[in-house]
């Protein structure tokens, strides 16, 4: 069973037991563009008392470069090598992972978060936000020269998603079953400060149903994430602990990972989805309703 | 097992057998814009034997008036009454099954075919090919007032699925669950001349993904069409015959509704589906290659 935390003591020996704390963003810092109260202040409490603060975020739509300007608009502190997103993972699995040959490349689906960090890997692309496929014309394939040096699909959130796409998409998949199959993430759905949106996943679901089978995802709960922070930073996954909102993603993620979890109740997850006879199978080893309730760490010197 | 026809006797049997004719369209009659080899023949020869011939299709793109122009574009002599799409059963289904209040209207994900159907049964809807919803514009939740009025979704093949019609459809069914969930049909794929594309049900995907439920499916195989025809038609399911290219939408459908079928192989299902250690389970009750082998029975004297 998951421990509730509510004591000042609860607190402080959390501070204690982990150094390396990775936050969920959407959900747990923010929703859409409106803070959660105290974020900014408990980060602060968190680097003032030398821990290690990391961000691990499925979501794609941003590049690690711009997900920082993100944070700077919302005055959150952070770095741009403690920021950890799908895109980023998704170009480091098909460079590293895959070793997809040079002459070969990527189709996009999805927006310039990806393209940014597949340039930054060094991987060529096609689709994405290219205008060519960012129509609502008819698609047919009597028109359509298909590229033979695509070796991947990779699908992400995508605002401009349409039928050309899923259709150049599906046929790079369906022609050649070397082409991987790749996701960014797999969340159903995209949490804005108005309420929720479709997610990556519902976005490649036409893919899936059509192909009748199921991408590589990367971002949480895959452990592919963590490979990609393990191989940047140090971290002892006994001493360190994942926040988040989700606990198909983010809960199972640091599960996966050996890793301990906070989940906090500001974002999808419902107190009724962990409590009760229909409580989910995914437990996390604390709660606590907002990331704000650590503000009681405020007082607290940095040698207790 | 299926029997295989092959000689002269066995096509004469069949069309000894079977009053009604059931014929689905794409990749029996045709592909795409490309007729069947024969398909024209062999529907005049049943008609010539006093067969009853109908046209039973999942494609919701086109109204039964619009589809009867296709008809007639390729030469195939076919009477609206004649012909029963998805999109025209779901339009009944809303009226007559749900009984949906006048004062309703359906949000619709697809092509003109359905709001065809919709308006000539009298129904209100939005979404659809209105502009509003047409756009590859980003889809906000801030600048969206849901209409209270939507009793229903109902989606088919739109080949100009965006992020704002997907949007607007999951938020009408996540926050109220009175408002039906309706798929036109749920073909994974469609097929077209130069080959397959997404079909309805990868059109719908994301809304499965996203909700975590399925549609009320209307077209093939559910048991909707055929109560749609049956209302227009007396006939004697002992006496009729589904020809499809599909084992888990036509052949299954004829089985669901007491049917003999009979399975050609001009469409979406091949040789290695129906035979070997792999086989579907759906088994035809006939297999033919093609709908062009009945032209064996061009000499036959209607009287025999």
């Amino acid at each position: 069973m998951a421990t509730r935390l509510s004591t000042q003591t609860d607190y402080e020996n959390l501070l204690d037991k982990y150094d390396t704390w990775l936050f969920d963003c959407d959900g747990v810092l923010w929703e859409g563009d409106r803070l959660v109260e105290g974020a900014i202040e408990v980060l602060q409490i968190l680097r003032h008392h030398k821990k290690s603060v990391m961000f691990v975020t499925n979501n794609a739509t941003k590049s690690r470069k711009s997900y920082k300007t993100k944070f700077d608009k919302l005055g959150v502190e952070a770095h741009v090598d403690e920021i950890y997103g799908s895109a980023f993972a998704a170009a480091v699995y098909i460079s590293s992972v895959m070793k997809m040959p040079k002459d070969k490349k990527v189709y996009v689906i999805g927006m310039s978060g990806i393209e940014e960090e597949l340039q930054e890997e060094g991987i060529s692309f096609i689709g994405g936000t290219d205008p060519i496929d960012n129509t609502l014309q008819p698609f047919s394939l009597a028109g359509w020269t298909p590229d033979p040096s695509v070796g991947a699909v990779l699908v992400g959130l995508d605002t401009s998603i349409n039928y050309t796409k899923l259709s150049k998409a599906f046929n790079y998949l369906l022609r050649d079953s070397e082409v991987a199959f790749l996701a960014t993430n797999e969340d159903s759905t995209y949490p804005t400060a108005e309420g929720l949106l479709p997610g990556a996943g519902s976005v490649g679901a036409p893919l899936r149903y059509s192909l009748g089978r199921d991408p590589i995802s990367i971002g949480k709960p895959a452990g592919t994430m963590l490979d990609c922070i393990k191989a940047k930073h140090d971290f002892d996954p006994k001493r360190t602990i994942m926040v988040g909102d989700r606990l198909n993603t983010d809960i199972q993620f640091g599960k996966n990972g050996g890793l301990s979890t906070l989940l906090v109740l500001t974002g999808i997850t419902k107190e009724s989805e962990i409590t009760g006879p229909n409580a989910s199978p995914v437990v996390p080893d604390y709660v606590t309703k907002s990331i704000g309730d650590l503000r009681v760490l405020k007082n607290l010197s940095t040698s207790s």
